[in-house]
């Protein structure tokens, strides 16, 4: 069984625009960073936006929902902007039920050369083969279920609710 | 509770001399790598050898199994040179229970920027939450049990003996 | 006798912040970029501001103008801000005489990792050593006088005024 | 006028073979790092061979004077392997006439992350659009004429005859 990608944006994806110095959205590293890690697990991406997860909808939010539960893989991994990633997690859990879920995202963009982005693919690749049924964040390492988990915006780090 | 990480060298820790012309092995890049995904899971590195796992001898095999059974952690993360990997794996299978032992490698040296030793590390550490106890090996994004795995090695990849 | 490098910002230094996502300086990475090069050539570098060059105030072209003066060097190496480098360019013409003065900078920020940094830095401390007295701008892997070129802010490019 | 570059291999273009483990020669990475460096000199790129300068024959040294004395343009650089590239330059400048010929290397691969060349291409494309005609080579930030330099193997620089 494969496994699906869902791209949504987030720090993981942004670009440097050298013409005008700004951050932007192109297309997503994902096909690139599986490649890089000679990931040979079975695994099709889609992307479903590229937006700042801050400047995130309801409806693309509910998009999202509506794709987890409506696509044939029991496995999905999920890039997100780390902001409202939380949020996104709740929703997902409030509607998709049997299947385990992980978003995942990046401190800094994979563009950068720094980034801790391919590090936290295969960390999520590897927890949704192994975790049970239920919607997870893989940060730093971790594993959060989606209800004992938020961002630590000072910090710039996932923790428990109550560590 | 903390994790475990054995260093024993392999292409992972590899780097060039550039006197010389050859490869060679200085220090572990391992806490480099962790740093940068930004990891913060409980975790204590120690290098028992940096050796090419062609050359490893039987008694360097040993002191690796050995380390496995006497250290106080349950979850165990080894980087290993890939050639032989699948005999060091056996090796701790024999001697070790009820501890989750995962062995990683790389294919490119870390130090070479085109590396796949961050995404198998960040899939390494996150396998070894996630398995229960038994001895595995984490490449190519997925996880294999010790006794049904082998090197490809014209292909440079990790299969199951049965596909 | 050695090359004076001074140093004022610009595109070449900047960081990301991974907390705010946003641009920002923090120190320069000359050093680091001169090591990486293994450059031999006897350099010191002075930091006399780390600003962007669209920001860069009257007093502080001043003080750049006087820094190129004032030193002891015949040889100056400016990185710059790519937006305000000609108009630096025709400050210190108008004012220093008898040196060598090379202006470069960058269009992507060396610390993320596809930068032509390092390559104009290469180039800039090679035309300053190559070159007669006279202030110049080194980019694209050109020289160009101070007072025929001009930023091709569409391409982000630069070229001569009479091309 | 263009620039003509004249590729011979060397750590420049080495390659690792994630397969063998060992150090070998595909494609010239010179393209890339114009690319990389955005250069806008007008250059064309012809790889002569490809070879570790440590076994490079008296037949190949003859084509790459040959390539010299016979191509249109003036301006000519030449990555070569720095073990033997004060020989090669010594029998260009027995040769040619007319021309400036400026050869440079690296300590460390391009596509080893770490690498030198990128700074170097950029110095040797400098130093040969600002020299006088005559035979040099351009490495560790300096030029220097081909009778007046060699490799100090033990700390992997050139420097003078006579520094």
């Amino acid at each position: 069984m494969s496994i699906r990608i869902f791209v949504t944006g987030g720090t993981f994806d942004k670009e440097y625009n050298e013409i005008t110095g700004q951050l932007f959205f192109q297309d997503t590293h994902l096909p690139e960073m599986l490649r890089l890690g000679r990931n040979l697990v079975p695994a099709s991406i889609r992307t479903l936006m590229m937006v700042d997860s801050l400047e995130m909808t309801d409806a693309q939010r509910s998009l999202i929902v509506q794709a987890c539960a409506g696509c044939d893989e029991d496995q999905i991994v999920i890039t997100h902007g780390t902001d409202t990633m939380v949020e996104t997690a709740r929703a997902i859990a409030d509607d998709v039920e049997g299947k385990t879920v992980v978003l995942t995202g990046a401190m800094v963009p994979y563009a950068f050369g720094s980034s801790d982005g391919l590090f936290n693919l295969g960390s999520a690749l590897s927890f949704v083969q192994a975790l049970p049924p239920g919607v997870y964040i893989a940060m730093n390492g971790r594993s959060f279920p989606w209800d004992d988990v938020r961002k630590n915006r000072e910090a710039g780090v996932f923790e428990r609710l109550n560590a």
